[in-house]
């Protein structure tokens, strides 16, 4: 069975759950506070970040993209209709694309700084430099999920899915960092009735319920967080 | 032919050239003015960021690790012991875990911030808000250098090349990302010799000779950046 290190409001790890969970793969999932530094998780992730996959007699998978990648890799010849990361070409370039925009630009603008400043920094006191959450910080994330919101409604109204016309990493990425900012209340989805829409189809998916039946210690999910008609 | 949209100084860019020149894939590189937010140039990465690789008949592959994964995807079985990304599962993590650790924490904690502040900002005036370099931010890129130079000599010290026992994405990263800093002067080598007999083996590669050879307006190269025996 495979292991996964992660922790509840990193989406990143929720990115990877998504996929293990569409794969129909079990894992046993481990939550690991980053922020105290063990030199167990140091060793099999020198970075230091969640999520961390660990399959037998494999080098631990760290990282929510390469891990991506190696879950296709193991996927095997006969599942290649279920694929989260398509056959042909330009389909993979499209999702792999997408799938960096939430993983990384989404992240560094959005998802990263609000669950620093508004959980990890408030409810932890884990601060680079044991600081107060930084307001101005939050609201240039709030600002920047506006963009980000009618980017997804701009793909879901040319689209059945983000990167085309079937379910892919794209979706799962995108819709596992909108989650971990949806559980702080921070998604202005009334602004784009699209894109609205559109997660509403990802949440409704049983690899969904897992993270939205989840509460983390010291922060409620928002009134709508789990709500499938939201 | 390939094309490939670039900035001499940004090391993602510098990261494609290097692998395309280790596969032997001829190219025509465009330089590209990303602060000129050229639509042409949205419309195919609407991320705005270079490098952006051309191939004929398909979607732009943008970013580093894209065109990475592509560049694997398309060399073919034939080529196999040439290959830039390994075969087997715990090799390509490794290699993809070191792709990510200097395309993407390298590159947030060191060469993004030397070259914007050092070039872009200085030389382009181009601050995302019009802004002067910001010397703080110079302070911690060349304090963070120092860790990451240790920690390019621990690896090379434990193998043959960065990921293993032969030259990869790995090594090409890395040595892309630290040229970028070595340009502007800010790789302190002495510091460590291994990682500078490692960077030495790399930089004599064929592959290396372009983007050695190549200045850019405004700003010229430290004094041993293009030699190799530095």
């Amino acid at each position: 069975m495979l292991t996964l290190f992660h922790h509840p409001l990193c989406p990143h790890s929720r990115f990877v759950r998504l996929a293990l969970a569409e794969y129909k793969r079990e894992v046993r999932l481990i939550e690991e506070r980053t922020w105290e530094r063990r030199q167990d998780f140091l060793a099999m992730n020198p970075a230091g970040t969640t999520p961390v996959l660990l399959d037998k007699g494999l080098l631990p998978v760290p990282g929510a993209a390469i891990a991506a990648e190696y879950l296709d890799e193991i996927r095997g010849a006969k599942q290649d209709d279920a694929g989260l990361l398509p056959r042909d070409p330009s389909s993979r370039v499209e999702v792999r694309r997408l799938m960096s925009w939430f993983n990384d630009k989404f992240f560094a603008e959005v998802s990263g700084p609000l669950v620093t400043e508004r959980f990890f920094k408030r409810h932890k006191g884990v601060g680079a430099d044991g600081s107060a959450p930084d307001t101005e910080v939050i609201r240039a994330a709030r600002h920047n999920i506006r963009h980000h919101l009618a980017y997804v409604g701009w793909l879901a109204r040319k689209r059945d899915w983000l990167a085309g016309n079937q379910l892919s990493y794209a979706d799962l990425s995108a819709a596992a960092h909108l989650s971990a900012a949806d559980y702080l209340g921070d998604v202005p989805w009334n602004e784009d009735e699209t894109a609205k829409d559109w997660y509403a189809r990802v949440k409704s998916r049983p690899s969904f319920r897992s993270i939205l039946a989840e509460t983390v210690a010291g922060i409620r999910p928002s009134p709508t967080y789990a709500d499938l008609d939201f």
